[in-house]
C-alpha cells in the first residue's frame, strides 16, 4: 500500500476537526484560528528507547504518545486545542497495526477535546512518533509557567504518586505480583500504560491562581527541582503528606527499593505539581472543580533546592535522572 | 553528557527569540503570540531513509530538514514564526555531533527570520529530525490552499527544475560527472543538499492573489496532480516552457534518464507551483517582488487530471510517486 492510499484510510477515520481549525490534513499546512496566546509543546517517542511493542498494544503506545504531550499543556493550564502526529512506520508493521497506533491517538485526542490537525506518515527503521500539541489562552498572562513560584506559596499535587513505576515493575516481574489484589495491579498497569493528562486540573489550578505549575513525568524530585530552579525559590515537601497510589509499597518492595524513593524518582505519573499563594485557598473546592484529588504536599521557601523531609526529621535523595529519555 | 546538560548548551545556541514568542525553550511548552491565523505543518527526516550521514554534513542534514518544513509555509504564503525540532540522537553520535546539527538549524532559521521557540532530545538507534514549523496570516484567508485554482488560471512557477534531482546523480556518481563544468556541478549539489524555501515568493504569490499553491517536493508531475485533484480541475504545462537547472541535462544522460522525465518527476526542488488569474498579471514585476525568477508554464483548465504536453503534440507522463518517503 502505497502512502497515499494509506493517507486517505487515515484521514478516513479523523472526526469533524474543532471550530479553530480551518484547514485540516491534506494540504500543504493546517490553517487554525488560534486563541490570543499558544502554548506549544514538541515530544517523540521511539521503539526499544521509550516503549517495546510486547508489553504496551499499539492502541496503547498511539494513545499514550499523545498523552504525555498533552500533559505538558495541561501543566501551562492551556485550553487544549491541536495535535499533529508524525509517525515513523518500520516495513513490518502492516495497515492494521499503524490504524490500530491511530485508534489509539484518536481515543486519547476525543477524550481530551483534541483535534489531530495534520501529521504525516513515513519509513522508519524504529517504530516513532512525534507529536505537536498546541493549547490556547485568551492572552499569554492565562498560561502558567514554572517561573512564578513565590517563597509562602503553597504545594499542590492532583492526583497520587508512583503508580506508573509501580506499573512498569508489574510489567517487568508478573508472576511476582501476586501479593497485590489484580484489581489494584490492573491500575498500576493502567496509569503506566494508559495515562491521564490532567487538563482540566492544570485549568482549574490556573484559574484559581497557581503561580508555577509543571507536570511530573521525570518523578517529583526532579520537576519539583526544575520548578525551584525557574522561580528562584527552594521546595519544601512533607514525605507524610504525600499520596501513593495502592500496591506502591508492595511493587516497591518487589523491587527491593523504597516506597517513597519510587514515589518521588520513579516518574511517568504525568501529575500535576502547582504552587499557588495560601490566602484564600480551599482546597477540596479546588479539587471538585479540578476533577482530581488534590493535596497538599508541602511549600515555597526563600533559598533554593528541594527537601522532601521525613517524619524523622531526616531528608530524602529528591532523586530524579538527568540522562536523555 | 546527561540530557539536561546537553540542552543547556543548546539553548545558549539560540538567538534571542521574535516578538511573538512569549516563553521560548525551557518550560512545559513555549508560549506565543500569533497572528489572527496560523499554518502548522509537520514533518521528519530519519537516517538510511530520507538521508545519508557520509553524502551530507550534519550541517546540511539539519539545515535541509527545517528548510523542507519551511518550504510547506511557503506553499501557504505565510509570514514566517516559530519552528520546534525534536532530534533523535544515536549514541555514536557525540556532542559535538548533536552542535554541528544544530548549527546548520540555526543557520537556516536565521535566514528566514524563524524562531526555534522550542525543541526536544531523545535517544533514538537512528538519526532523526522532527521538524514542526508554524506560520502567520492576519485571518485565514491570508493563507492560499492548494484547492482554489480556477479554469483560466494561469500556472506559474518559482526557480528551476530538475536541480535537486542532477545534484543526486553527482553525488552518487560523481566520478562520471566530469563533462559538467565545476560550478554547474557545485550547484546542482547545492540544490540537493541545501535547499532553499521561497518564503518571499510564497508571501508575493499570496499577495498577487494566487488562488492556490503547493510546493515541488514530490516533482512538478505528482504535486501539480495534488493541486488539480484538491480544486477540482485540470492542468496543462507545456514542457517547452519549463525552466530546466543548468546541468540536468547531462546529469540526466549520465543516468540514462530524460532531462525532461528528471525535472518533472525527480522532486526536492522545492519550488513553488502557483495559479493566479491571468487578469492584470505583471509576471516580471511580481518576479521582482518574489526575489526570484517566475516562469508561466501552463494553465488550468476545467476537467480532471495534468497533461504535460510536449512541442510535437505528445504528452509526457506526469509522474511522482506514492510510496512512503
Amino acid at each position: 500500500m502505497g502512502e497515499f492510499e494509506l493517507l486517505a484510510l487515515v484521514r478516513e477515520r479523523l472526526p469533524e476537526p474543532g471550530p479553530r481549525v480551518k484547514i485540516g490534513s491534506g494540504d500543504d499546512a493546517a490553517v487554525t484560528v488560534p486563541g490570543g496566546a499558544t502554548a506549544t509543546s514538541v515530544d517523540a517517542v521511539i521503539e526499544g528507547v521509550h516503549f517495546e511493542r510486547g508489553r504496551a498494544s499499539l492502541r496503547q503506545i498511539g494513545g499514550k504518545a499523545l498523552a504525555t504531550g498533552l500533559s505538558d499543556l495541561a501543566a501551562m493550564g492551556a485550553e487544549p486545542g491541536e495535535a499533529y502526529v508524525v509517525l515513523g512506520l518500520p516495513p513490518e508493521l502492516a495497515e492494521e497495526g499503524c490504524l490500530e497506533l491511530l485508534d489509539g491517538i484518536l481515543a486519547q485526542a476525543a477524550a481530551a477535546e483534541t483535534t489531530i490537525a495534520g501529521g504525516d506518515l513515513v519509513r522508519s527503521p524504529a517504530l516513532s512518533i512525534a507529536v505537536t500539541v498546541v493549547g490556547h489562552a485568551p492572552a499569554p498572562e492565562g498560561f502558567v509557567s514554572r517561573s512564578g513560584a513565590r517563597p509562602g506559596d503553597v504545594l499542590l499535587l492532583s492526583g497520587e504518586l508512583g503508580g506508573a513505576a509501580a506499573g512498569l515493575i508489574a510489567l517487568e516481574r508478573r508472576e511476582e505480583m501476586a501479593a497485590i489484589p489484580a484489581a489494584t495491579a490492573d491500575e498500576l498497569l493502567r496509569r503506566q500504560l494508559e495515562p491521564v493528562p490532567r487538563l482540566a486540573a492544570g485549568r482549574a489550578l490556573a484559574a484559581a491562581g497557581a503561580t508555577a505549575m509543571i507536570d511530573i513525568s521525570d518523578g517529583l524530585g526532579g520537576d519539583a527541582r526544575h520548578l525551584a530552579r525557574s522561580s528562584g525559590v527552594g521546595l519544601r515537601i512533607e514525605a507524610a503528606a504525600l499520596p501513593l497510589a495502592a500496591g506502591v509499597p508492595e511493587a516497591a518492595a518487589i523491587a527491593g527499593r523504597g516506597p517513597l524513593e519510587l514515589a518521588t524518582s520513579g516518574g511517568e505519573d504525568y501529575e500535576l505539581l502547582a504552587s499557588i499563594p495560601a490566602e484564600g485557598l480551599d482546597v477540596e473546592r479546588l479539587a471538585r472543580q479540578a476533577g482530581v484529588p488534590l493535596t497538599r504536599i508541602g511549600e515555597v521557601v526563600a533559598g533554593s533546592g528541594v527537601v522532601i523531609r521525613l517524619p524523622d526529621g531526616r531528608a530524602l535523595d529528591p532523586g530524579g535522572y538527568d540522562q536523555l529519555d
